[in-house]
C-alpha cells in the first residue's frame, strides 16, 4: 500500500518542497533573536499575501480553528453582538465559537452551496448597529462557495461594526485584499494555499481591531489565544514570554510563503483559477455535479456530487487505498453525498488534475 | 556565526534524531485512517510515559500552555473554586488562566525557589472543600524546583476536588505516576524531556476528570481546547472532525516517544538525574549558586545564580553568539539574576555538560 499521499482534500495540501526541507532546519528557542527575526520576516510575507500594512500580523501557534478563536476571543466580550453569515460548515463554526464566548448571535443565512447576499449582511448590521463584529467566510470550504466580502468593508467603515473575514481557504488561492476591502481582522491557515504543513494560523488585525481589543473591559477568556499577549511576545522589545512557539513550523511557513511570493501572489491566483476550471470541466464530463453555481464557485476547492447511483465512501476509500489520493467527504448537509477536491498551493497543478481525474475514471469502472 | 543551536535552556531541547527525521515523513490528512492510527499509537506511548491506563490520553494541537488551558477550560466553570500552588512563574500562570475563565482562586504560596508544602495545599482544600480542582506544577521550570505531588492524590480521592498536575518539564525527566499517585488530569509538552519539537501538548484525563467534564452545565468557553470535542475527534468511531491536526508534529512526537521507550522510562529518569547532578557540581565549582535546595532541586532544569559581579545578559548572549549555546534567563523574581540550564531528553548527556561548562568557563574569562 502507498504510504505517501497526494492530498487533494480540503487541506492539508502537500507542502512545497522548500517548506518540507525547512522542517529539519536547526530548532531555535522561542526567545532566540534568530527565531524572532524569522517571525518578523514571516509577518512581512504575510502582509504581502494578506495585502495589508497592518502591524499586528503574525502566525498564531495552532491550526486555522485557533486563528478563528483568537480573533473572536480577542474582539468579543460576553454579551456583545456579532452578525454571522452562515452558508456552510465554517459559518456555523463561527456561530458556535462566538456562542461559547457569550456573544449574542445574529445569523444571516443562505442555503448551503449558495453565496451569502452582501445586502442581507449589511441589512442585519443596520438592524443591529451596536454589533461589534460582522463575520463572513470568504471561501466556504464545506461547499466550495466564494462569498463576496469585497463590498462589505467600505459600508462598515462608518459604523461601529468591524469586519472579520475567514480566509482559511481563500488566502493565496483567490483574490483577497485586506486593506483595499476594509477588512478589520482576518485569519487563515498554513496548510492550504500557502503550501506549508498544518499547525500555524496567520492572523492580521487592523487599527480598528487593535483599538477594540485595547478598549475591552474584561480580559480575553483565553490566555493562549489572546492577540494582545501575542503582540507583546512577537512585537514588543524586549519580547514578553508567552508560549514556546515552534520554530520548526515557523521555518516551514516562512519557506512556503517565500516560494509563493517568488511565483507572485497574482500568478498563484491565476494558477488556482486555471486548474480549478480544468478539474471542474473534467468532473462534469465524468457525470459529477457541482454544488456551487459557476459564478460563486471556488477554483481551489470544488464540492462535487457523485454521478447518480455511485456511493461516495467506498469510492473515496478506493482512491486512498489504491492510489494514495485523498479527497474529502462532504460536511453537514453534504455528508455522504459529495466530495470536496482541493487543488491548493503546491498541488494546484495540471498534474494533480490529470492524476485525480484518471484515478476517478478508474474507480468509477 | 553558528546558526545551529545546542538548546540548553528551559525548552525546547534538541529533538532526538529520529524525531527530526520523522518531520519529513509524508503529510497525512487529519481524518486519514493512517493519521488516526498514528495518534492511537501516540496515545499508547503517552500512557506508558504518564504511567496511566486513562483512555482519554492524547496530544492537544498546541504548545504546553495550550495543554494547561485545555485542562482548566474543560474542567472549570465560571464561579468554580480552584486551589493553586504558587512558587514560581508557572504556578502564577495557572492562576492567570483560571482567573480568565472566571474561577475563584485560592492561592497557596511558597517563596520562589522553595517547594510547596503538600500539607498547606491539603489544608487549603479542607478549608474549601467545594473546590473543583487543586492544581500544582510538578517541576517548576522557572526556579528548578520539584514540588511533591505524590502525596496529594490519595488524600483528594475521597473529596470532590480533583488533582491537576502540570508535568510540562517533569514528564520523561523525573518520576511521575499518574495512576499510582491519583492524578486526575495532567498535561505536558512535546519539546522538553520527550525529545520532540514544540507544538503538541500531551494531556491525560482520568475517570473523575471525564465525569466532571460531562457534568458541566455550561459549555467550555474554548472550542479549540475543549477536551470533550478532542475526545470525539480522536477516540470516537467514526471520528468527528474538529480541527486540521498536524501529522508532521504527530509523526515527530511518535518517534521521540519511541526512542524514549526504547531506552526505558526509568532509564531516562536515571540519566537525567546523573547529568543534572554533574552539571550542578560543575556550576558550583565555577562559583554559581543554586536557586533550589538540594532536596527539591530538579536535575533536568537547573536554576542557577551567577558568580558575584557577573552580569547575566551579556554572558548569556556570548554563549549564544559565540558558541551557539542557548541557556535561559531568569523569570519573574529571578529575571536578570539567574540562568536556567536545561538538560532534557536528547540533550541530557555528559557531552552537553562538558560543552556548557567548558563554554561558561570561557566566557567567565
Amino acid at each position: 500500500m502507498l504510504d505517501d499521499r497526494l492530498l487533494l482534500g480540503p487541506g492539508p495540501s502537500n507542502p512545497y518542497p522548500e517548506a518540507t526541507e525547512a522542517l529539519t532546519r536547526p530548532v531555535l528557542g522561542h526567545l532566540d533573536p534568530a527565531y524572532l527575526a524569522l517571525v518578523g520576516e514571516i509577518s512581512d510575507r504575510l502582509r504581502a499575501v494578506f495585502r495589508t500594512a497592518n502591524e499586528l500580523t503574525l502566525p498564531v501557534s495552532g491550526t486555522g480553528s485557533s486563528g478563528m478563536e483568537a480573533c473572536l476571543a480577542s474582539l468579543l466580550e460576553p454579551g456583545d453582538t456579532i452578525v454571522v453569515g452562515v452558508n456552510g460548515y465554517f459559518g456555523e463554526r463561527l456561530v458556535q465559537v462566538a456562542m461559547r464566548l457569550g456573544a449574542e448571535i445574529v445569523r444571516v443565512e443562505a442555503p448551503w452551496g449558495t453565496p451569502l447576499d452582501p445586502g442581507d449582511l449589511l441589512a442585519a448590521q443596520r438592524a443591529h448597529p451596536h454589533a461589534v463584529l460582522l463575520a463572513v467566510v470568504a471561501a466556504e470550504t464545506s461547499v466550495g462557495v466564494r462569498n463576496d466580502v469585497a463590498a462589505l468593508g467600505t459600508e462598515l467603515a462608518s459604523t461601529d461594526t468591524l469586519l472579520l473575514v475567514d480566509a482559511v481557504t481563500a488566502l493565496g488561492g483567490t483574490p483577497l485584499e485586506v486593506d483595499a476591502w476594509g477588512v478589520d481582522a482576518c485569519y487563515s491557515a498554513s496548510q492550504k494555499c500557502l503550501g506549508a504543513p498544518p499547525g500555524l494560523a496567520p492572523v492580521t488585525f487592523g487599527e480598528r481591531a487593535v483599538a477594540r481589543m485595547r478598549a475591552r473591559s474584561t480580559p480575553v477568556s483565553s490566555f493562549y489565544l489572546d492577540m494582545g499577549l501575542l503582540q507583546q511576545y512577537y512585537q514588543a522589545s524586549p519580547p514578553v514570554y508567552h508560549h514556546t512557539a515552534s520554530s520548526v513550523l515557523a521555518a516551514s511557513l516562512h519557506a512556503g510563503l517565500g516560494r509563493l511570493l517568488d511565483e507572485g501572489l497574482e500568478a498563484t491566483w491565476v494558477r488556482h483559477e486555471r486548474v480549478g476550471k480544468a478539474l471542474q470541466n473534467g468532473l462534469t464530463d465524468l457525470g459529477f455535479g457541482m454544488v456551487a453555481d459557476e459564478k460563486a464557485r471556488l477554483p481551489q476547492l470544488t464540492a462535487t456530487t457523485l454521478p447518480s447511483g455511485k456511493e461516495e465512501a467506498p469510492l473515496r476509500r478506493r482512491l486512498l487505498d489504491g492510489y494514495g489520493i485523498e479527497v474529502g467527504g462532504g460536511l453537514g448537509e453534504f455528508a455522504g453525498k459529495a466530495w470536496r477536491i482541493g487543488l491548493m498551493g503546491h498541488n494546484a497543478t495540471d498534474r494533480s488534475v490529470a492524476t485525480v481525474l484518471g484515478a476517478i475514471r478508474d474507480v468509477l469502472g
